[in-house]
């Protein structure tokens, strides 16, 4: 009764998600894996997996009964294509795809499959802490949610490798992601303003300030910072009608000694969200044997690719972007 | 080597200044009163102190060596001009003027004075957390600060009296103020943002998101809310490029029962605040003892009038408005 | 590879237990199972697994490589003893025996038998929180632990069933336990006060103060409420030479509402500590599939055993009680 | 309306209610001062105020209207004794007097003058934290106290200089005030407990773990640490039948940075309590000048001499040691 896994892409996430897999979870067997590098590959299979030279191949051998994608993200589109016509549930990391129109081809051939079966890796859903937090809005008992701060703090990048553009393209799309989910709205419009630099990134535009338009009304106001040095310090703030809600600490010792009363701030993405990965793959493992999937859908990743694309062009305009979303299919509601 | 002080306007606030100076600050001594309403001087002022018919007249009180002025907005730019020519150092409440002309004839008469006389009511640079706040972003440890979240939460207003333009004209007069002061930088942009309304304050543009752009480049993102009900909730943030620092919860007693662990939220700005205006007032009656003045200033008065003007330009335009300052007297250095 | 459990006591805490072998962890396989109540037996077998007429029958099974024990706990010592004659790993949920004298006879067989087998359900071991409070002390940087307090306080408990003993014979074998886990220390006598007794539960000796003295000479400070209403709060803090190490806040979204600024208490002790029931498993699993026992072992179990019938002898005698443990077998260090 | 003060006593801590009752408060004047040191006297005399050379002259002086005595503790009798006859307010820091016996003469003196005179120096009660504390547990919305516990943590004491004897004769005065009169309670017997040395102390012994058995049943749990090094930090927490409440932490600055989030401990008791210090002034003065005293009496004097009297025969002895008091004089209800 366990499902069987195949793994496109065996980099460094394909490798923690086979780890994930095989040594946290209960319920699933990493049968096959594949990567374009296959002494990787052969390297990354857990023992009794095949190895198979093409994704394709990965897809369609009958013995893989849904897929997992940690390819780069520019193959992501033929992959999920290839899941969606074998009709096999499919996790695809981030980024779904890589274009507006990639994500409405991949739209259309769900839709025209007629379930639901690709889930996109947007594992701050599952978090304990945003649950709660979503939890505590939907009561419903603060009143609406009429602003949202979401605060991105990441302690550096690779001076040289990373990008302006980066905070938008690859960051931003998790506080879009969690503002969607949180306040069950979506995005219509996006304004980036781009304070003081910081100078601890030479010549990077960082912090940037982006401000999220949502159909509701409300708004969602992020920072991004990717070079504060001391930590991995992720926020989130709804001030409602009636009252606030906002995420917690992160559960450190509270110590008291000679630099005040404390408690330690994350080291990184993989300490914070650790938790988070884990109980994505329980629950899509669950949904996959189910032969559908529950989590972040195909129209959440064409949403967060909008945002994306409307966030650059904003940060070059200076003006309020607009983020035109064609009418949302009955499958995804 | 008590000071000697005559307080204009005798209406509510007034009244609380006099109790204050009074009954809790040493070295000071209340000698003269005056009102519009001379039935209200003679029943607030302090046995012994004179009833004066006119303004003027308690101005020209050899006897009175400072004033407070507590009368109505319109009124302070003739009664501040009569201190200044007297020679007389002044607290004025908010706002110091009604007009940037009016502004700057303060500022000339002083400059041509030739030391500060002039002291306006922004309470929130004596309150103790703000100081703190300030302490540990001048130590410089953090870095430079590139943004500052200001989160203006007020319990209700008045339904009817209380109309769309007070929270950019009365109230983010407060966050202005003490941004220029946390930051030691000036204003030169306002942006106002208006999310989704609150349903509690029927046809109110309530919440309001303001973003002043600061000279150094940083930017302060103000939340305004005046109808959430609860209580008085002022946060503010300061995101550096190398930590964060942010005022504490109100020292309230740690409760932990059916509702929670938890701390009570201040009522509302007198509770808050009470222990900033006696301070406030402590400081300024050392230095008015000295004939001078030492808190917020005539160009402090004069920034917020223009930030003021500015927001409710740019609530109309939904641009971006400049605050366009005149070159700082050496005065003000 | 998967471990092959054989369970013995299907009540509510095997029930719970065969679901988390089953549907929450990894690498392992419930393969038999045997309860006094055939029916109940049959009912909680999961598909595949065996029903054993009896615990030896269970034991005795070839198929069954490990053995948890969720009986009654005058069973526990015959069960234990099967288990480490037929050399199998076994997980004894708390008490591990009855007696002092049971204690020893397991430790005997555990020690003649020369491998660590027994693993003792003290699952606060596991929990993150506490983890990361045994973290900081373990570096030194706060000097030796002088001081531990730990807070015991249970939300109600049933009225004629629950007796005045309980709390010392079943809750704070969790203190101690703790204690000794997060001081590297043992407990060498026992002192009990009784204050003035809670008016919510009628006849009931509530709470208790229970003080530990260490063999450092640290003092363990339990309070134990078992009627407080308002939830399950568990609290503990370290009073070190150079510092103080505390839990925190259990991770709820902090709300701002008319009740204050405040956190959720967890309503009982499944939502407090299921993720350490987890861990607990998943680590026995781990150590149990390499035929050992890296958990709360014997020692523990007996050390517990000491304590608790130190408490009782010490709330009649208002005296300290000494703990005279045997010298600790190499197999325990 | 000015209170007249003369000052017996200008010490450090003389000089300091010097500078608080000339520069900080109002409604009161230094007229007189004295000390054995008369060229001590001489420098800290305010301006005008007259230098006496004995305390009786100084509380003979017809323009003293309240005496502040200051001087070490076993002058106290005599100069308390000398106020009441004169039917003057007194305040005296702390300790009242040295002795059960003194501390009975000063009762029966008082009651015979038939008005309270004396106030003791227990700023605590003065502290707006515990203020907070006391009301929330006297709106009895928690239940009964049953237990407190009052952390009392030093950063240091002068090596040599500081006795084993001290923490119990001179810092659990304010320990067992605050209990009182935080539980509305008094203290019928006392034990004494000795942890584990802290190496930071030669040969003193700290920490030291008090128990106060109240009146009512509710015990007291203290911990007095006096060589902690990093900071002045005083908690307490009241643990009730339905709930807790507990001291915040001191209003630092929420700092985010390497060393976490994090909020600054005072330095010391100045620190700490300055606050408290010129509330407990400012009341004294208001009810001194009715001729009387509100704050802490002698019969609070009374009971914390003979608190520490029973510590000290408690580390000794290891038992529980009564501490007997005389049936309550009417005055002091």
């Amino acid at each position: 009764m366990s499902l069987n896994v195949g793994v496109i892409g065996t980099g460094m996430i394909g490798q923690d998600h086979i780890r994930r897999l095989t040594r946290v979870l209960s319920g699933v067997t990493v049968v096959a894996v594949n990567d374009m590098d296959q002494a990787r590959a052969q390297a990354a299979a857990p023992a009794g997996a095949k190895v198979h030279p093409t994704p394709d191949a990965l897809v369609a051998d009958p013995d893989v009964q849904a897929v997992v994608i940690c390819s780069w993200g520019p193959a992501h589109e033929e992959q999920l294509l290839a899941c969606i016509a074998a009709g096999k549930p499919v996790f695809c990391e981030k980024p779904m795809v890589t274009s507006e129109a990639a994500a409405l081809r991949i739209i259309e051939a769900e839709v025209a499959f007629g379930r639901r079966l690709v889930q996109v890796g947007f594992m701050r859903r599952f978090d304990a802490d945003y649950r709660r937090l979503k939890a505590v809005i939907d009561t419903g008992t603060l009143g609406a949610p009429l602003m949202y701060y979401s605060k991105h703090r990441n302690a550096s990048v690779p001076e040289g490798l990373y990008t302006s553009d980066m905070p938008l393209n690859d960051t931003l799309v998790h506080d879009a992601d969690i503002s969607r989910w949180l306040l069950s709205d979506e995005v219509t419009g996006v304004e980036v303003r781009v304070p003081r630099r910081s100078s601890r990134g030479k010549d990077l535009r960082d912090p940037v300030l982006v401000l999220l338009h949502m159909a509701s009304g409300a708004l969602v106001d992020v920072e991004i910072s990717v070079n504060i040095g001391y930590g991995y310090d992720i926020r989130g703030e709804v001030s409602c009608e009636a009252g606030v809600a906002a995420l917690p600490n992160r559960p450190a010792a509270v110590v008291t000694d000679a630099h005040g009363i404390r408690q330690a701030i994350p080291e990184d993405w993989r300490e914070r969200f650790i938790e988070a990965y884990d109980q994505e793959f329980r629950e899509w493992i669950v949904a996959a044997g189910q032969g559908t999937a529950t989590g972040p859908s195909a129209w959440d990743g064409y949403a967060a690719t909008l945002v994306a694309d409307a966030a650059l062009r904003a940060v070059d305009s200076g003006r309020l972007e607009a983020v035109g979303m064609i009418a949302k299919p009955a499958l995804y509601s």
